[in-house]
């Protein structure tokens, strides 16, 4: 039931100021970083072995297994990353690496299909044994994953005849009149509908649906096998059935909860089903999640899973900005569920979440040199608080360097590096424009038009798009209107269009276009005073500040010492203008009228604390701590 | 060194509208109660085993220890109290359950005159071998406490003998040139200064000193202990020096750290010391001690400890409302700390600080039937989060049933029925009333003055005090200004008197008084905003309401269901007016008119949320909690 489809990675390329230099930092420095550090030759950094785990299990090299359980997902995700950077920009000699790494994973995968170096090294008698902890579905599922995007980025099968084995074995094994089973951390079930896909095999569509359907009845599958399994990985609790989203059946889930990350997976596979299925009840069960995380658990920021406890979804309008967890990867989660959403249904909504995550939560993660990256992502940083109070120990004040196993880099990698596919979109009779994004995309509309865009997005509101077609031809072009703007100018081949239809936040223009003719979509884009909702005790009497798509936030380089006594004007006078932020380069800055509270010295006065007018300056979130050690808020008191 | 004293118990009857009503729940409710409780007579409640251990110890019953390590410490807290409230009201059942429980205590003792029934019953052989957690010096001082009370308060020796021997034996053991020594959770030291001066006897105070003097010093005694003693009762880190304020030595302090109730015990014994020995160093540091405290790290009622990790101090202007701790023990230890403090200067900013405890942070612990008492007292609680989200795990929505070990519930007995001796103070030549607490005190100044009270305190501000002297006396008489009052009158016989000292938040009437002369001290009492210090973040955006000494709070009872949405506004009316609460009783309530924001629907807006007027009723913080289960605030945002 899919309302449009969006372009394949090898349709598009991306040429843009603010993307092509995060893709980047990516392609020259997170995956050849990540690489060293899977082949533990980084000094300093904690041990991986998981490159070394793989070369274990193919013979290649002797040892014993040492990680994480989920050590080889990183491998996955790397591999996955690495697939669409090449398809961004080739490099033999990266591509020879990858292409080794694959041979090993064929060498140590065993004769029926089985792959995952934990337990063919370690603990060969308990496969499949422990599926609410042994992460082996998990971590196959990322490896199909990356088959899937060799195969799409790259038209190579290697890894994809590889991976085929797995899903056969795991189809084979895992069903109704079968093993019954379900992932302890969902993610196969995504990466057995883009098998699907890839492959055009049903069963790997069945079984995903297996996995979906079974998730959730009665009775629980963790609390059995906790009953009679001998094989205990971590001290994870059975009965708490929201942490993996096991409580209901999937369709009748209305309230997000337990692991953001487990939950984001899931609720992307559920989209990718009911789109693939007509499966309305799926749909329905996507909706009121959807609403649920949208309008009562998301920060500001896009950030997703408010709580470290289980890093997990908390309760409605519990969002603190402080003692928050929001991580990286739950961000990229909601980017793929947003995506999978605006397959089924064009609605501006979704565009809306989708570069609220881009262009805040999931970049924060990333440090301006692609080496260091958050997992949580506050909006409030305290020093001598955060991080260092026991409530606030999760709370990183600079971005780490990365764990053992780190999730979040390789998760916004292979989000940056697939960023082409989640721009533009096409059905029957529309090319879509969903996100303001600079380049060029091959459309098969009408027997095939090419758009190329330019903007300056999100700095600008202006966004031109060039149309190519050898002659012309009838078709929609659409793009999307974020929810953030109000005052707008659509203007084709120069001229303002007042002939046009706005649907669910999308512009549609259905007219024949001839070669060269433009769109050009201008959004007036003004810094904006944002307040939350009564009901999130955390922001009550607080402001915050966006500028088109991008929130911004309060730093200690910029404001001083004390944030905590900076208010803000109601009235004050808000502005913009383009500054250099140290070694980050050049950024609208926000600067709105304020006032610094003075301490008296008293811890409680019947009298408001006096005043002193300040000017306070807000920079991009995305860009907070780049420039040293400091207090950082979003939302600021405001009088 | 002390400017003044306090009147011992014999000296002073309260009658009072406020207190004695408390008074009378006391005596009436939680010392009964209590016996029951640890006489495990009461169904349905925690075993406590604490009175069997000592018939056990003492040879009268069979059976095992049972219980905390520190059980024995209910025992004492209860009969010091039962000291306390037989002076108030006499009761010769009560007194012979006492003495039976004393006798048994007696007989439990060991021939050295240790007592301690878990090393006795339970692990003779590790004696002493575990200050840092095994309670032995922390349950022998309360118990000496107790033996004070009766003595101070009855004229008994019976415990006093008893304890005699135990203080006996640890000043023999413990001191330099002897068995180095300090204990794991301060209490022995104020002990042992109240048994000095009891009896006179000065190793009681040398003992003290040394416990307080040896604190902090390297190497750190419980670090050494944990490298060899065979003995482990609770998980405690030996290292976490903060935690029981070993981490310097204690003159040098100068920030409140670790567990809030071991903290004041010892501020108070260190208080104590200095007027006992003139010794201004120990002075400077509870002076600086305070100071941190009651402008840094004190809710506006009072409570101090913020953090439940190790219920402990936090770091300076971090006091959450939500996640707090300050325990209701806590509070008492700041009224014993502001005691001595006020005994060794006579400043207004004590009496302020004993007040804001007794009338807010300490009886807020107490159930209006007395059964039923908080440990956290927080200042804000969420419906659906509070007591339920695991960051709230330790909030209480509701006042709870005692404890297997009750620590809070016995202290604000041992307080309440103890309440004569912090009102009424003298020095050679003056008269001190410290609190308006109605009543009838009887000074040794100029040869003997009685004073008798009349108040409606703190629900109005004028006291009425009548002296009785037999002949003309020269004396002068002091009443503390509280430092919420801006605006007093003081009347003497009738007539406004505007000649008078003021100095240090007291008035002085330096004159010759008759029979029959009267004072009155008539207090301007307007219901006022109160706002925080800019550094406490929690508080941003929002006003506290109190009247005279009493903070009060929005309960859901009065407000509705989302108290999140509610705002007060700045200039919006502010009332007083007397109102039935439930079966509370009637007092004085404040209104105030403020808006409730109407939620829109949306999580975030670019436009603040509508409003509509309503009227914000407050009532007095320390009863909240008893019309049912529901949200309260004491800040709240203001508009």
């Amino acid at each position: 039931m899919k309302e449009q489809r969006f372009l394949g990675i090898d349709k598009v390329k991306i040429s843009d100021d603010f993307w092509s230099r995060l893709q980047d930092l990516v392609i020259g420095t997170v995956i050849p970083y990540q690489y060293e550090i899977m082949d533990d030759r980084i000094e300093g950094a904690e041990k991986s072995h998981a490159l070394e785990n793989f070369r274990i299990a193919a013979g290649e090299s002797e040892g014993e297994f040492y990680g994480m359980v989920f050590q080889d997902s990183d491998v996955a995700k790397w591999l996955e990353a690495v697939a669409y950077s090449l398809a961004i920009r080739p490099d033999p000699e990266l591509e020879a690496k990858a292409d080794r790494v694959i041979e090993t994973i064929g060498k140590a995968q065993q004769e029926d299909g089985y792959i995952d170096t934990y337990f063919i090294v370690k603990d060969p008698d308990h496969k499949w044994a422990d599926l609410h902890e042994a992460h082996e579905l998990y971590c196959m599922g990322h490896m199909i994953e990356a088959a899937v995007a060799f195969k799409e980025a790259l038209g190579k099968d290697s890894l994809l005849n590889i991976m085929r084995k797995a899903a056969d074995l795991i189809c084979d094994r895992f069903g109704k009149g079968k093993v019954r089973g379900y992932p302890g951390h969902q993610e196969i079930e995504m990466a057995l509908i883009r098998l699907y896909r890839v492959t055009g095999e049903k069963k790997y569509l069945d079984t995903a649906l297996y996995f979906l359907d079974e998730r959730g009845t009665k009775p629980d599958l963790f609390i059995e096998e906790s009953k009679t399994r001998d094989i205990k990985i971590f001290q994870m609790d059975p009965y708490d059935l929201k942490y993996a989203q096991t409580h209901m059946p999937v369709r009748e889930q209305d309230k997000a909860v337990g692991h953001a990350v487990r939950a984001g997976y899931m609720y992307t596979a559920m989209a990718d089903m009911a789109s693939e299925t007509d499966d309305e009840g799926l749909l329905e069960a996507c909706r009121r999640l959807w609403d649920n995380i949208t309008t009562k658990q998301m920060y500001i920021t896009g950030g997703v899973g408010a709580t470290v406890h289980g890093e997990s979804y908390s309760v409605d309008y519990e969002l603190p900005n402080d003692i928050i967890y929001a991580e990286t990867c739950a961000s990229v989660a909601m980017a793929f569920f947003a995506r999978r959403m605006l397959e089924l249904e064009v609605k501006g909504e979704y565009a809306d979440i989708l570069e609220k995550e881009l262009y805040n939560g999931i970049i924060s993660g990333m440090q301006s040199d692609g080496k260091r990256f958050f997992y949580s992502n506050p909006l409030e940083v305290v020093p001598g608080v955060s991080g260092v109070l026991p409530e606030y120990a999760h709370i990183d004040a600079e971005r780490p360097g990365w764990y053992r196993c780190a999730c979040c880099p390789p998760n916004v990698a292979r989000l940056l590096t697939s960023l082409g596919t989640y721009v533009w979109g096409e059905s029957e009779d529309t090319v879509y424009a969903h996100l303001f994004v600079g380049g060029k995309a091959d459309f098969s509309v009408a027997g095939g038009v090419t758009v190329t865009t330019e903007t300056d997005y999100p700095w600008d509101g202006k966004t031109t798009f060039r149309i190519s077609v050898g002659s012309p031809r009838d078709f929609r072009f659409a793009v999307h209107v974020p929810g953030w703007c109000w005052d707008w100018k659509v203007i084709v081949n120069g001229r303002e269009e007042e002939e046009y239809d706005l649907i669910d936040g999308y512009v549609y223009l259905d007219r024949t276009w001839a070669d060269g003719d433009t769109v050009e979509l201008d959004l007036e884009m003004e810094p904006t005073r944002m307040y939350a909702n009564p009901r999130v005790r955390a922001d009550i009497g607080c402001v915050a500040f966006m500028r088109g798509p991008v929130v911004y936030c309060f730093e200690q380089a910029d404001n001083g010492e004390d944030l905590m006594a900076l208010r803000a004007y109601r009235d004050g006078k808000l502005s913009v203008h383009r500054q250099r932020l140290g070694g980050l380069g050049e950024y609208p800055i926000l600067t709105v009228k304020g006032a610094r509270l003075i301490d008296s010295g008293e811890l409680y006065s019947d009298e408001p604390f006096d005043t002193e007018d300040v000017t306070l300056k807000a920079v991009p979130y995305y860009l907070w701590g780049n420039r040293g050690k400091g207090g950082m808020r979003v939302w600021i008191g405001e009088i």
